[in-house]
C-alpha cells in the first residue's frame, strides 16, 4: 500500500531498515520529521554527519572513542587491574550505564562459534591474550551473552587465561530482578539453584 | 552516564527526541549507523532531505501530498460521495492500509476540544462544511479517535452536517479483534453490547 507520498513511504522504508524500529515506529518517526522545523531536522542530520565522521575504534579496548585511545581507557580513576570482556561495542555503554563497574574493557568483537566457523583468532582474543601478558590485570571478568556460543568463549578463556594466573569470572546467571517465577524460563531457574548465593 | 564518544551520545539524544523511540530503540540504531556503509547513511539522510524539500499539504483534504492536490483526492476510482474525516495525516495513512475504504478523506488537524479553548474554527472544520455544500458527498464517516474530544466532534459534525442532508456515521466501537473479554475495559465492553450487531 503506497501513501499520498511517494517521498515518506521512502523515508519510512529507510527508517523501517534501523534494528529496533517497525514499520509502525517507522511512519511514526517520518511524520514527526515532516513536522520538525528546518532546522532541527539539519541538526539531527548533522548530528549523524558528525558521528560518522569522528567516532573511532579505540585501539586498546576496540570500543568506541572520539580519540585514538578510548576515555575510560585513560581514566587513571578506573581499576586496570579487573578487565570486562564483552562481544560488542554496544556492552559497553550497557554496562556503563549501571554504574557499577570501575575496571576496563575488551572488545571481542564476537563470540567462539564452531558451527560458524568462528576460532579465537577471528575475534579480538589474540589482543585479549596480549592484554593480559603485557598490562597487570588480575581479573577478567567474561560478560558474553548467557548462549552456548557466548559460554563457549568463556570456557576457552579459562583454559587460555588461567595458567597466565589471572582469575576468570562470569557475570552471574539467574532471575532478572522484578521477575515472576512463576514466567521464568526452566532454564534459567536450573542456574538461579545451582548458582544460589548465601543469604548473608 | 556518558559514552566513550560525544558525538553517539549526541545522537542516542537526537533519536530518542523523535516519537515511539525510547532510550534503547535510539542506542541500537545509533549503533546501527556507526556501522553501516557511509553510502547508505548517505540515502538515509538524502530520503529525509527528500521529504522535507517535497512532501505538500494537499489543498483539498489537508492530508500529505508530492503535488497540490494528493493522488487520492484526484484518483477517478474513488468514490466522492464518501468522505472519511480525520483527526490527522498519519491517520489517513493507517486507514489506507486496511484497504478496505475506497471513499476520499478531510484532515481536520485536530479536534474540538472547549476545555483547551479549540473550537470548531480552529481546526479544518470550516473547509469540511464548504466541501459538504460543494461537493457531491452524501455521506461522512468521522473517523475521529475514541475519546471524549473525539466524540464531542463527531456531535458537533452531526449537529452541521445533518441539516445538509448528509449521512453522518462514526466507526464501529467494540472488542478489538483477537481481544480477549476478561482482558477488555468495563467502557469497551458497554460499547460493545449498545452497539452490537445481528449474526445474520
Amino acid at each position: 500500500m503506497a501513501s499520498p507520498s511517494e517521498y515518506l513511504d521512502a523515508l519510512i522504508r529507510e527508517l523501517n531498515k534501523l534494528p529496533g524500529i517497525g514499520s509502525k515506529s517507522a511512519a511514526r518517526a517520518a511524520f514527526h520529521l515532516l513536522e520538525m522545523s528546518d532546522a532541527n531536522v539539519k541538526q539531527l542530520l548533522n548530528t549523524i554527519i558528525a558521528l560518522k565522521e569522528n567516532v573511532l575504534e579505540c585501539s586498546l579496548c576496540g570500543g568506541i572513542s572520539d580519540t585514538p585511545v578510548c576515555s575510560i581507557c585513560t581514566d587513571p580513576s578506573r581499576q586496570q587491574q579487573t578487565l570486562c570482556v564483552i562481544e560488542d561495542k554496544k556492552a559497553l555503554i550497557t554496562i556503563e550505564k549501571t554504574g557499577t563497574y570501575k575496571g576496563i574493557y575488551h572488545v571481542l568483537g564476537g563470540v567462539i562459534s564452531p558451527l560458524d566457523g568462528i576460532g579465537p583468532d577471528d575475534i579480538r582474543f589474540p589482543q585479549l591474550v596480549e592484554r593480559c601478558k603485557s598490562e597487570s590485570i588480575k581479573e577478567v571478568i567474561m560478560a558474553t551473552n548467557p548462549t552456548i556460543e557466548g559460554d563457549a568463549t568463556v570456557l576457552y578463556s579459562l583454559k587460555v587465561l588461567k595458567p597466565l594466573g589471572i582469575r576468570v569470572m562470569r557475570l552471574a546467571r539467574g532471575l532478572p530482578v522484578g521477575a515472576d517465577i512463576d514466567f521464568t524460563d526452566v532454564a534459567t531457574i536450573s542456574k538461579s539453584l545451582l548458582e544460589r548465593s548465601e543469604v548473608l
